[in-house]
C-alpha cells in the first residue's frame, strides 16, 4: 500500500480527500496535519467520520516523513516551502492550492501577491489537468491541481481552442458555484441566512481563476486567450455550472462541433459530452468525479454556448487530486472514483 | 373604492395579486375567477389565507361584470377574447400574460403560435413597463404587463440603449430565476428533489422572453437590438438575477456610466442603482417591488457587466401589475407596494 | 406621530422592527442605536434597505432621548439598566430579550446567570403575550416580549391549561425553528454548509425557553406545569413549528376540544385555529404575524397533539413587539401587521 | 458474479439500488424492469447515469429469469405474486415494500387493505433488520426490507425494549424525513415551492409505519409496545431524524444506559452510538449506510430522549437492502456499503 499524507487535512478539501482515500484499495492514509487541531481526531471535527476514520492530526513534518505522496491543502502561498522540503526527501507532491498552477511568475505575483521561491520546482511541476497533461503528470514529482472553476471552463473550451474554432478573445464565462467552494471558514457570505434563498455574483471580473484559465488555454492555442469570468454563489452545498459564450470564427454546424467534442474526449472516462438537446445539470454529477458538457448554438447571434458542470469538491478539487495520484502512481484512473453520481 | 377582479386567480400570479390587493387602501377585490376551483374559497387553495381572504371563485363573466378593472392571469392565448369583451364593457384590463406584450403580430405568432384576434386592441394596448411608458400607461385601457425576465433585462439596459452607448448586437443575458417563475403546475422540473441542490439552464437561446426584450429595446434604440438570452433555474422560491454582458462602442469611464444610470432613474422609486462596488443580490429585493442594478466593467476585455435583480412575483409580475394599476387609476405609484424587502 | 427608537437595531430583531415600523402609519422611527456600527447607515448593514431606510446608528442615550417608546433588542442581561433609565424619563419600554420575561428571579438567575437590578421594575413589568395579558399590556410601562419558541408553545397550550384538560406534567414540546432564530452572528451551526440539507436537535432538554413556558403556563394553571422541550434547527430562514404531545386527563372528543379552542381564540385576530383535518405548515404563516394551530388526537394512546406554527421573526419576535406597541399606544392591534402571509 | 435483478427499477429505491450495485464487487445487475419505461435506458430517466449505466428496462419475467436474486421495488400489494413466482424458480427475493414486513395479516390488511396471497410465504419470510434478525436473514429466501422510519425508530429503541427498561406504552416518536421519502411521483407536497422554506407534519398519528414498529418491538418485548408516531417533511433531499421520548420504568443513570447501547451494538458496524453529549445530525450520515444514535435524559421529567438518524435511501431502504443481500449471499456485510458519509 502506498502511504499518502494530507497537509492541511481539516478544511473541506482535506476532508474530501480523507473521505475518498478511506475507500481507495491501493493507498492508505499515512497521516493528516493540522495546525489548529493538532492532536485531535479528524472525527472530532467531522463527526460523520466517527467510528470510521479516527486518525489524529499531527505536525506537517511527521506527515511528510511517513508518506510516499502528500496532498497539500493549504491557503495559497504556504505550499512552496513544504513542497521544496518534500521533493528533497523524494516524495511526490500534489498541491491542491494555486502555488504550482502557474508557469508565469508575474501572473502569480499579480494575482496572489507572492513570488516563486525556487524556480526550478515551478518549471518541473505539472498542471494537473489529466485531459490535457496526462503524459506529463505520469512522470511528475510536483503537480499543481487545477482550480474548480478553472477545470470546468477549461474542459468546456479545450476542444474548441485546440482547433482554433472560436475567437480567442471576448469569451464569456458565467459561472455558478455551491458554498463549499468558499470553504469551512465562517464568513458573512457563507452565513446560512445570507445565502439561503438568495443568489449573487462576487469578485466580478476579478477572480483569481481568470489568469489560470487564460494561461492554460493560451498555452494550447498559441494565441492570447482572453475571457470575462464572473463567478456567482449558488445556495447549494456542491457543484459548479459554467455557462460559456464563445463566438465561432465562421458559421458552424452544431452537429459537427458535437462530433469534435466526442472525438476529443472519446478516451476520457470522466468527461461526458451529452447528446445534443440535453443540458448539463448539477445533480447529474453530484458526489462524482464526472464533468458533463452540453453544447448549444444561438444561430441568430452566432454564439456557441457550452455548459459544463462538475462537483467542485470532486472533479473540481479532491476527486481530481485522486485522479492525478492514480496517474502518477500508475493505477487505474478510476480507482476510488468509480461511484455513480448521487442523482438525488 | 375601485373594484378590481382577477381572472385566473388561483395560479401564483393570481395569488400574489390577492395578497397585494388585500392590503391596498384604495382598491377592493371584487371577484376572482377560476375554472378549476369554481365555487371554492381561495383559502382552500392557499391555506395561508385562512381567516383572512376567503373569497370564493366565480366565473369569468361574473368577475368582469363586478369590476372596474381586471387583471388577467391566464396562460398565453386566452386573454384576447376576455379583453375584447371587457373593453366593450368599458373596463380597464391588465393582462399578466404575453397576449398584449407585442406590437408585431409576426413575432407573437412565431413564438406563441397564436394570431391577433382584433388588431385595434393591440394597437391601443400599452406595454406596461412604467419606467419606459408611464405616460401611455396613464391613459391606457389595455396594458400588457411585461414578462419577469424581460423586466429585469430591459431595466438593466434601457439607459445604455437609449443613449446608444453599447453595440446593439451581441448582447448576452445570462439570467437565473427561482422556481415560482414556472408556476403552480406539477412538473418534473419543479419536483423538489429535481431542483433542490441542483441548477441548470433551460430553453437555451430559445425562451419566449427573447423577442419581447428585443422588440422593446429596439423600439427605444431605433436599431435592431439582438441578444442571446439563457435562463437558468435557481433552487429558491423567488427572485431573478440577470448578469448582462454588453460591449461599449468605445472605451468607457464606469463612473460616468454610473452617473447616467443615476440620472436616468432618478425619479424612479422602484429602481435602485447601487453604488459602484456593490453587487445586486436577490435577498435584497425579496418580497418587494424594487429592482436593483449594479454596474461593473471588465476593462481588459471592454465588457460592461450589468447585474440586475428583482422579485419575479413582484416587480417581475404582480407587483408591477399593481404599479400599473396605480398609474392608470391615478394613485400614488407606491400604494400597496411600499413594503421594505424581507432581507431574511 | 409617535417616536419609536430601537436600541440594538442592527441584529435580526432590530432589522425586522425597522422593516415593520417603516410602514407603520402612526409611528416614526426616531433613532436606532448600535455599538458596533455607530455612525453607519442601517442600509450599509442591510443593503436591501438602500434608498428606503437610511437612518444612521447613534448612541443608546441619543435614541432614548428622542423616543416616546423604545424597543430593546440586546443580548440578555443588558436591558435592565437601559430600562431603568428610560422609565425614569417616562418612556415606554418593550424589551425583546429575556430580562423582563420572568417574575421569579431565581429562575432567571438559574438560566441566565443574572440577578434583578431593581425588583420594582420587574414587578411592574408585563409579560407581553397579548392573548394572555392584553389588559395589563395596555397599562404597562415595561413589557417583556416573549421568546419565539415560548410564544408558539404557550399559544398552543393556553386553552387546555386554562381549563385543566390535560395532565400538567409530562408535556412534550418537540419544536423546530429556522436559522434566523439563532441570529446574525457567525457560528458553526449557522454556516450554510453545516445546516443546509441537514437537521439536528440542540440544547436537548436544556433550552432557556423551558422555564419561561413553565412559569407562564403555571401562572394560568395554578398547578406546576412541567414540560420536556427539545428545539431543532431547520434548514430554512424563518418559521417555527411546534409539535406538542399532551395527555388528556380523561378521554376526549376532539371536536369538543376544537370548539373550545375556537371559543378561546374567537376574538384573537392573530391566532387561527385550523379546521379539523388540516395541519399547520410553516409557509402558511411566513412573513406574517399569524399563529396557526391544528389539533389532532391519537385515540389509541390517548395523546392530544397540538401543532402550532408562526414566523419566529414576526409573532415570535418583532411582529409581536409591534402588536404590543399597538396595544400600549391604543392603536388598532393590526396596524402595520395586516400583511397576508407570503405563501410562496 | 451473482446476478441481481431489480423489479421496478426506475423509482428512487430502484435507482439507488442501481447506484449501489454498479460498484458492488461481487454482484452484477442482471436486469431492471419497468412497466412505464420498458425498452428505455435507465440513463434516459436518470441522466446522471449517462455513459456509466445504460441498462435498458425489460419485463418483470425477463428480469426474474436472468437473476439469482431479485429486489422488488414496487408499490405495496404488487410484490406477493412476483415473489411467489420467483420463489418457485428458486430465486432469492428482497422486497423493498411492505408486503413481507408483517407476520400479522390483520394488521397488514387494516393498514394496507390487502390480504396475504400465500400464507406460507409470509411465515417463511424474514423481516430484514440485520441488527435484529441476522441469523434468520442468512437462511431466508424472502426478506421483507424494513420501512425507513421503522428502521430509525426500531434501532433507537431495541436496546431499551429488549431489556424492559422503559414503559412499553406511551412512547412518542417525532420523526422528520427528507422529500426523497415520498418518491418520484409529482405531488402537491413534493412541488418545490410547497416544501422549500417550509415544514409540516403529515399523516398525524396515522402513518403505516406505526404498526410495523409496534409489531417488531412487541415481538422483542413480549409485551404490547405502543407508540404515537408523527412524521414531518423536511425541505431536504435525504435523511431521517427521529426524536423519541420514552419513560424509564425507574430512575436511570444515563451513563449506564449509554453503556448498554454500546454493548448492544458493539458488533454492529452500521450503528454508531455517539458519545454522551453529542447529538445525531443528518449530514453526518448522508449518503451512507450508518445509523447514528444519541442519548439524552431529562431528569426533571424522567424522560429518556433517543435521537437516531440515517439516510432514508440508504440504511432506510436501498442500503439496507444491499446489506441484507450481502448477508444472505454470505458476503462481508460492508461490501459496496463502505463509503464514508458525505458530510458536506
Amino acid at each position: 500500500m502506498i502511504q499518502a499524507g494530507i497537509i492541511g487535512g481539516t478544511g473541506y478539501v482535506g476532508a474530501e480527500l480523507i473521505r475518498l482515500l478511506s475507500n481507495h484499495s491501493k493507498v492508505k492514509i499515512s497521516g493528516v496535519s493540522s495546525v489548529q487541531y493538532n492532536g485531535k481526531s479528524i472525527s472530532s471535527i467531522y463527526p460523520g467520520f466517527y467510528g470510521l476514520q479516527e486518525i489524529a492530526c499531527e505536525s506537517q513534518q511527521e506527515v511528510v516523513e511517513k508518506s510516499d505522496l502528500i496532498f497539500i491543502a493549504l491557503p495559497s502561498g504556504l505550499s512552496q516551502s513544504i513542497v521544496e522540503n518534500a521533493v528533497y526527501k523524494n516524495k511526490i507532491c500534489i498541491d491542491m492550492g494555486a502555488d504550482f498552477r502557474f508557469k508565469n511568475e508575474a501572473l502569480y505575483k499579480k494575482w496572489y501577491g507572492k513570488t516563486f521561491l525556487k524556480h526550478k520546482l515551478h518549471e518541473q511541476s505539472v498542471y494537473g489537468l489529466p485531459e490535457l497533461n496526462r503524459e506529463h503528470i505520469r512522470k511528475a514529482q510536483v503537480i499543481g491541481n487545477p482550480g474548480c472553476y478553472a477545470t470546468s471552463v477549461e474542459l468546456a473550451l479545450l476542444p474548441l481552442i485546440s482547433e482554433g474554432l472560436i475567437e480567442e478573445e471576448g469569451i464569456i464565462a458565467d459561472c455558478k458555484s455551491g458554498v463549499t467552494g468558499s470553504g469551512k471558514n465562517l464568513t458573512e457570505s457563507s452565513h446560512f441566512v445570507n445565502c439561503n434563498e438568495s443568489f449573487t455574483a462576487y469578485k466580478v471580473a476579478n477572480h483569481r481563476h481568470t489568469p489560470e484559465i487564460e494561461e492554460t488555454l493560451s498555452s494550447v492555442s498559441k494565441k492570447n486567450v482572453k475571457l470575462t469570468f464572473i463567478p456567482h454563489l449558488l445556495p447549494i452545498n456542491r457543484g459548479i455550472l459554467s455557462t460559456i459564450y464563445a463566438t465561432p470564427k465562421k458559421a458552424i454546424d452544431l452537429e459537427r462541433v458535437h462530433e469534435k467534442y466526442r472525438e476529443f474526449y472519446k478516451n476520457e472516462y470522466f468527461v461526458k459530452v451529452l447528446p445534443l438537446g440535453e443540458v448539463s445539470k448539477i445533480n447529474n454529477v453530484r458526489l462524482s468525479n464526472y464533468c458533463h458538457i452540453s453544447l448549444h448554438y444561438d444561430e441568430e447571434n452566432n454564439k456557441l454556448i457550452i455548459i459544463s458542470c462538475l462537483d467542485n469538491m470532486m472533479k473540481g478539487s479532491a476527486g481530481q487530486g485522486i485522479q492525478n495520484m492514480n496517474i502518477v502512481l500508475g493505477f487505474s484512473e478510476k480507482e476510488g472514483l468509480a461511484a455513480l453520481p448521487a442523482v438525488f
